[in-house]
């Protein structure tokens, strides 16, 4: 067993929504990524997803019923979005952001054309 | 969709040893503790439990063959205990711990006859 900090985690890359996993369990991952911006609006048809704000802040936008709606997260804050609704991260200025969602679930979901997908995240 | 702040949930109780769900998702549960002192020897033997430490410093003894060893985690450390491996948190102090492990996962596994079991967490 051994102890993985998020901070040096954190530190061991630059990219921005190049998620990596620090941490695989009960066939989940729990993944740090760098997020500033607007991402691409997708959903993951099977998977939870949990967002929750290490430093900085993220507005998590969805849409229900035809309407967007949005949380707002502030550091110390957490988000799960439903498997099946369309969501979009954005990020005005570096957000540090921990998620977790079943091993496999791809960040841009359903829009895979995106060039941001990362089909393979690096196990830190 | 909602946020929830961590330091809300940890300030809407002050016991120790009993943890509150805050999210669930992937038939998965996301909870906080208030830890302090040792807790009993115990393992699951079919879930992973991940620990996070948000406030304060915990100890992670676990026995692997035969022998007792420990992880050290300062505010921002994580560690996943394995399924079956036999482990008990050591708290110096109080510390606030993130845990997620599968829904249902009794926080003293196979040790239930513990006084600090908690069947049925509350879901905050």
């Amino acid at each position: 067993m051994e102890s993985t900090s998020l901070a040096d985690a954190f530190d061991s890359f630059d990219e921005t929504w190049s998620p990596r996993i620090v941490a695989a369990l009960n066939d989940q991952h729990v993944k740090v990524a760098r997020l500033d911006g607007a991402f691409v609006w997708h959903s993951h048809a099977d998977a939870d997803e949990l967002f929750y704000v290490v430093e900085g802040a993220l507005t998590v936008e969805y849409r229900e019923d035809g309407d967007v709606d949005a949380v707002e997260l502030a550091a110390g804050d957490l988000t799960v979005v439903p498997a099946g609704v369309e969501h979009r991260p954005v990020a005005d200025g570096e957000a540090k952001v921990l998620l977790f969602e079943p091993a496999g679930t791809l960040n841009t979901g359903d829009a895979n054309d995106d060039e941001r997908t990362v089909s393979v995240p690096e196990r830190l």
